[in-house]
C-alpha cells in the first residue's frame, strides 16, 4: 500500500538505528539531535500524521476508500514518526527492539488471555480491556 | 539501559507486527483497533513519553544523570509508542519497514551530503538543515 | 456539563494568565516554567485528553451517551491543556487573546464566506475547506 | 510580541467560542466539527507548535533571541491550538472557562502553598512538585 511490495528486505530496528545514525553523522546533524529536540520533532511528526486523519470521520480498516497517493503520504508520516522514535531511543541509549519485546511480555502478564468460552459478563470485561495499554 | 542487553534477539518490524496482531486477536481486541482509535492511543503514549521529559530542562545524550528506573520507564513509554505505531500501520495496510526504508532514501535525495570541506557559509546551512525532516 | 453552570463568572484569558502566574509564584514553580518544559507538559495533557477519546470510536456532538463523571473528567483535561497553553504564552510574552483574535481575522480572509447559493461544485469545495485551518 | 499591543480588547473564552461557532456556521463547516475530528486537528496544531521549538535547544523565557516574525508565527500556532480547544469544548458542551476556574481551585487544594520559610528539605520537595500537574 506504500508503493513498495512487502518483504523486499528484512527491516530490523537495528538497521534503522544505524541508518539514522549514519544519516545524521554524514550531515553534521548530531549536534542538533539532543533528546528533547528529537522528542519535539517526534511530536511534530505525530501532528502531521494526525492531520491526515483529522477531517475524515471514522476510517475503515485497510483504508478502502483512500487514494493511492493518500496511502503513500500516510506511509511517509508513519515513517517519520518511526525514524524519530528510533533516533530518540538511540540518543537515550535505549535498545528499542529489546524494550518493545520486554513491554509485550509485561503486557501479556498484565492482560492474560481470557478463557476460551467466556460468559457474556467476562466478554464485556474483555471489551473494556483495551482502555488499558496497549 | 533498558534492563536488557542489546542484541538478545533480532527484532524486525514484521515480528512486532505479528506479535501485536496475535495479542489483539487472543484478547478479542481487534474490534477496538480502528485506525483513529489506534492513532489517539498513540497520541496518548506520546503524551506519557513527554511527561518523562517535561520538567527536566535540557537533557544530555545518554541520560547520564538518570536513575536506572527512569531509564526503564523511558524504555516502556518509547515501546508503547512503537507498538501502537506498528499496529496502526498494520491496520492501515502500510508496510512500515519498507515505508521507512523508502523515506530514508527520499530524505537522502532531499538532503544531499554536504561536501567534505565546506565553507563557513555552507556549514551554517548544514546547521539549519535539521529544521527540515527528519 | 462540567459540573458548573455556564456564566457564573466572566473568564478572560488575562484572568487565567494572572491566576497561573500567581499559582506558580506562590509555589516557587517559576524556576520550572521554561518554554520547552511547559510545551512538553502541554503535550502530556493533550495525551491525557486523547486517552479519553481513544477507544470510543466516533463520538456524537454533545456527548449524549457519556456518564456525568466522564464529562467532568473531560472538562478537567481540556482545562489542563488550556492552562498550560495560557502559561506557555505568558512565559513567551505572547498575548494569547490578542493573537487569537488576529488569527481569526486572518482565517476570515483566507477562507471567505462562500456565496449563499453555491453550485454543487463550490459546495464540494466548501466541504474540503476544513482541511485547511482552523 | 504578537504584533498587537496587549489589552486592545477584553478576550473572554465565550467571545472566542461565539466567533468559532459563527465562523464554522458561515462556511458550512459544522458537519466536519465532530469531537474526534476537532481533537485530531488540535493534535495537528500542537505538532506545528512543537516544530517551532524542535531544533532550538533550551529556550530562554521571553524569547530574547527570537526574530519578530518567529514570535508572530508562534502567536499564530498558540492561537490555532487555543481555537480548536475552544471549539472542541463547545462541541462537547463543556464550559471551558468555568471548567478552567474549577481546575485551578482543585489544583490549589492538591498543591497547597508551602510555608513561607521552608527548610532546605521542604524546598527540594517544592522543587519536585511541578512533576504533578499543572
Amino acid at each position: 500500500m506504500t508503493g513498495v511490495s512487502e518483504g523486499d528486505e528484512i527491516v530490523t530496528l537495528k538497521l534503522l538505528k544505524q541508518k539514522m545514525h549514519d544519516f545524521a553523522q554524514e550531515r553534521d546533524w548530531e549536534q542538533h539531535h539532543s533528546p528533547r529536540n528529537l522528542l519535539l520533532a517526534l511530536v511534530g511528526e505525530v501532528g502531521e500524521l494526525s492531520e491526515i486523519f483529522q477531517w475524515k470521520g471514522e476510517v475503515a480498516k485497510g483504508l478502502p476508500d483512500w487514494k493511492e497517493e493518500e496511502k503513500v503520504h500516510l506511509g511517509e508520516e508513519l515513517s517519520d514518526v518511526l525514524l524519530y522514535l528510533v533516533r530518540l531511543s538511540d540518543i537515550c541509549n535505549v535498545d528499542l527492539g529489546q524494550a518493545a519485546l520486554r513491554k509485550i511480555r509485561l503486557n501479556a502478564i498484565k492482560y492474560p488471555i481470557p478463557n476460551s468460552n467466556p460468559s457474556p459478563n467476562s466478554n464485556s470485561n474483555s471489551n473494556s480491556n483495551p482502555i488499558s495499554k496497549p
